[in-house]
């Protein structure tokens, strides 16, 4: 296996435990979009706290050129 | 073809524009992240704006139950 493809593999593997993540107080649940044709990995939470409604990103990882850029961090 | 799959043919024809969207003042690239496995389908703006960072959802489209949801839309 590649870099690329061993790369694809660890992003998956460490982003995926995000979508079983559970809040107390607020009714959020994370997401998971991984596009490997365009290299976009994010965990995206989206949800409410009572009236409010809440979406953000949580994490987003990009690669670019064989690297791996973090674009996001917000865990 | 069922709806299902029309769907996710639709949001991809009306999101993969965004991505050749070009901006003056600031370097801003968005980039696409559509994952069909988990019907998340997502336009991501990402760049500088001289030494500020910017990252933020530009469209994030999901698909649940056969239903389409507008989770955030800052087009």
């Amino acid at each position: 296996m590649d870099n690329l493809e061993k790369y694809r593999q660890i992003i998956r593997q460490i982003l995926t435990p995000y979508v079983n993540i559970s809040y107390s107080n607020v009714k959020i649940r994370n997401r998971a979009a991984f596009d490997r044709e365009t290299d976009q990995y994010l965990i995206i939470s989206e949800g409410w706290n009572n009236q409010e409604h809440l979406h953000s990103c949580l994490i987003h990882v990009e690669i670019i050129n064989h690297k791996i850029w973090i674009q996001c961090d917000n865990t």
